[in-house]
This record gives structure tokens, sequence and C-alpha cells, in this order.
């Protein structure tokens, strides 16, 4: 096997699907397959900051994750080699001591909102998906999921997503949509594009493997 | 082979280059494995109108087509059976006397710009992909095409396309995409999505032969 993994960048806003859709190929394709690295991971550090006041940050904005090391990590997987990710912890916003260890795989699944905002990393990909759902549904999931699973207020959430979520996306995240090679609509159970994208990885590894 | 064959359809605005991709994919999964129905083939006969007002028609409007028929011919095709599709002249914009016979094959290909837009046809595709390429791209396109194929003269084309074409785009064909499952950028020369949509078919070539 000397040939290089197939990076594939999975994109697109909050609530889009892009977990769903992610989770959907591995699944299909065979996590042991795939070496999985969420942008979500490599959130910067914020110990610094008084710890009532981190909730607060704008953690949709480029400069709130450490794209750099997620870059480096990237290229140490697409030359065979292991590499160690960051281990966030999302209750009080700081990377945890441990780190996570992701060896090498034919395919490397990169998934994250702002994956195709930034130059450098996106010349990595060899196939970039955007997932594209309708903002209001997007808001609607968003919301029942921070309320559910993060006992949030629907105040708060909404408060968040008019200051920051929103605004970050239309300035990066939509605009990065431009630089896909496939647009999935609707997320999370599009299933004719699921099996797809799955079909292409299988056959990707097919190759790989004569 | 008892499985109803694969049916997909490609859809986009004029320019976009959905044809480009129709040929790419006839020439990727063989030409052989694939009946293809191009929309264009059957427009309305206008031998009852006077012929030097032919061309002033409005042809981007679902109502200049013979859906009807091509529903019928897919419908054909989908229970393995032949099927006699129009030959369309567009000099003289009328129907041929003849028709082709088209066989029946594992994947059905229908290619237009609103194949989407009507329910009773959407229904019949298995997999929806839509083109989608800026628009001012798209106008480029045809304006070259129009100029070095059909000896049209700029302004003529202007005319049309800001008459009829432009505004039926933005009444049927854009909001059309949102039945698709999975959005194409920048058309013909895409050839991450063209692999991914050949795989696709060939895959499911592969599942019907077993």
């Amino acid at each position: 096997m000397s040939e290089k993994p197939v990076t594939i960048g999975v994109a697109g806003g909050t609530g889009s699907g892009k977990t769903t859709i992610s989770n959907h190929l591995l699944e299909r394709v065979g996590s042991k397959h795939i070496a999985y690295l969420p942008h979500d991971a490599y959130y910067k550090d914020l110990s610094d900051m008084p710890e009532d006041s981190r909730g607060s940050r704008n953690f949709d904005h480029p400069d709130s994750l450490d794209t750099a090391l997620l870059i480096e990590n990237i290229k140490q997987l697409q030359q065979w080699q292991h590499t160690l990710i960051p281990v966030y912890d999302f209750t009080r916003h700081v990377r945890k001591p441990e780190r996570a260890d992701v060896g090498p795989q034919p395919i490397i699944l990169v998934e994250g909102i702002l994956i195709f905002s930034e130059p450098e990393l996106r010349e990595l990909f060899d196939i970039k998906i955007f997932v594209d759902t309708d903002a209001d549904i997007r808001f609607i999931r968003r919301l029942k999921r921070d309320i559910a699973e993060r006992e949030r207020t629907a105040d708060s959430v909404i408060e968040q997503y008019l200051e920051t979520v929103r605004p970050m996306h239309l300035k990066f995240v939509e605009p990065s949509k431009r630089y896909a090679d496939v647009i999935i609509p609707e997320g999370g159970f599009n299933f004719v594009a699921i099996d797809m994208i799955a079909d292409r990885i299988r056959s990707m590894l097919h190759a790989q493997a004569e």
C-alpha cells in the first residue's frame, strides 16, 4: 500500500447533519478503515480565561480552533504515520492532558463547520463534501440539541445563535461552500447521497488494496 | 435480472455543464449499459406555427415539452421494455417523422433543465443530480455556444436570455434544486463528483448482475 491515503472533508453549518453523515460513512465503510478527525477536538484551550466567561467566547470564528495542529495531524496520517490528536473537555473549555492516538488508515475523514474556509487546510482534501441544510431547520436542530443535551435555555441558545453562530456562518461557513466538490442537501437522512459517497470510498479502498 | 433499472436524473440550468457530466458518465460507465433520454428531444412540434415565428417561442417553459411522453417512455424502460423516443429537428422546431428505438438497460439516464420541476416525472428518479453553476458563467457558456454553433448574434442571445431563459430559470429550474439528492457545483469539469456518481452507478450495475 504505497499510495497516499484519501482525505475527505465533510463541512456544513451547525445542525446541517454533517456528523450524522460522517457516522453513516464510518458505519458503512467500516470505521476500521477510516481515521476520523473532528475539527471540534481542536478548540483552543481557554484555561487562562476565568471559567464563567469561557462559555461566551466566539466558538464559531476560525481563530477559536487550532487548525495548524489539525493540518500537522492530517499530514502525518497522509504519510501513513500514527498521530496524536487533542481531546477537548467541552464542559470546561480546556484541552485534556491526554491525547488520542490515531493510526494511519487508507481513508482520512475530517469533519467541521470551518474546514473549507482555510486555504492551507482545504488543499489537503481529495474530496470536499458540503452538507447544505436550510438555516431554519439547522437552527431548530441546534435548539433541540442544546436544550436536551447541554441543559441550555431557549433564550440562551437564541442569543448565542444571533450573536455569533449566525454571523460567523454567513461570514465563513456559507462562502466556503463554493470550494465543495459535492453539495449534499438535507444532511443526515439523505441516503441517496450517503450511498454515493460510501461507494466512492469503497471503490478507492479497493483500488488501494490492489 | 429481475430488479427494476436504476433511473438517474441530471438537471441544471442552461450552460451548467449537465450535458458534459452526462457524457462523462456515459463514457465511464459504458453507454451500452445506459438508456439515455434527453428531455430536449421532447420539445413539442411547432409545425402549425408560421416557420419564422417559431424561434421566438418560450422554450424554457415546462409547457413547451411533451413530458407526458417522456414519463411514458421511462415507465416502459423501467419495465425492461423497448421504447420509441421522439427525434426533434431543432432548426425547424418540428418533430421528425422517425422515432429512435431505445432498448432497456440497467441504468436509465434522463437529462434536462426542467426534469425536477414536474412532480410526476420527479417521482420516477432513484437518484436526482442537480448541476449548479453560477449564473454569469452559465450565460457566458450559452453565449459562446449559440454564437459558435447556432450562428446567433450576441444581441439575439442576450434578448432571449433576458426575456425567457432567465425568468423561466428563476421560476422553474432554480426552485427544483431543492428536490436534488446531490448538487454538483461547476458542472462539466468537476471530476471528483463525476467519479463519485460513476462509482455509484457501477456498484448498482454490479449489484444487479449478482
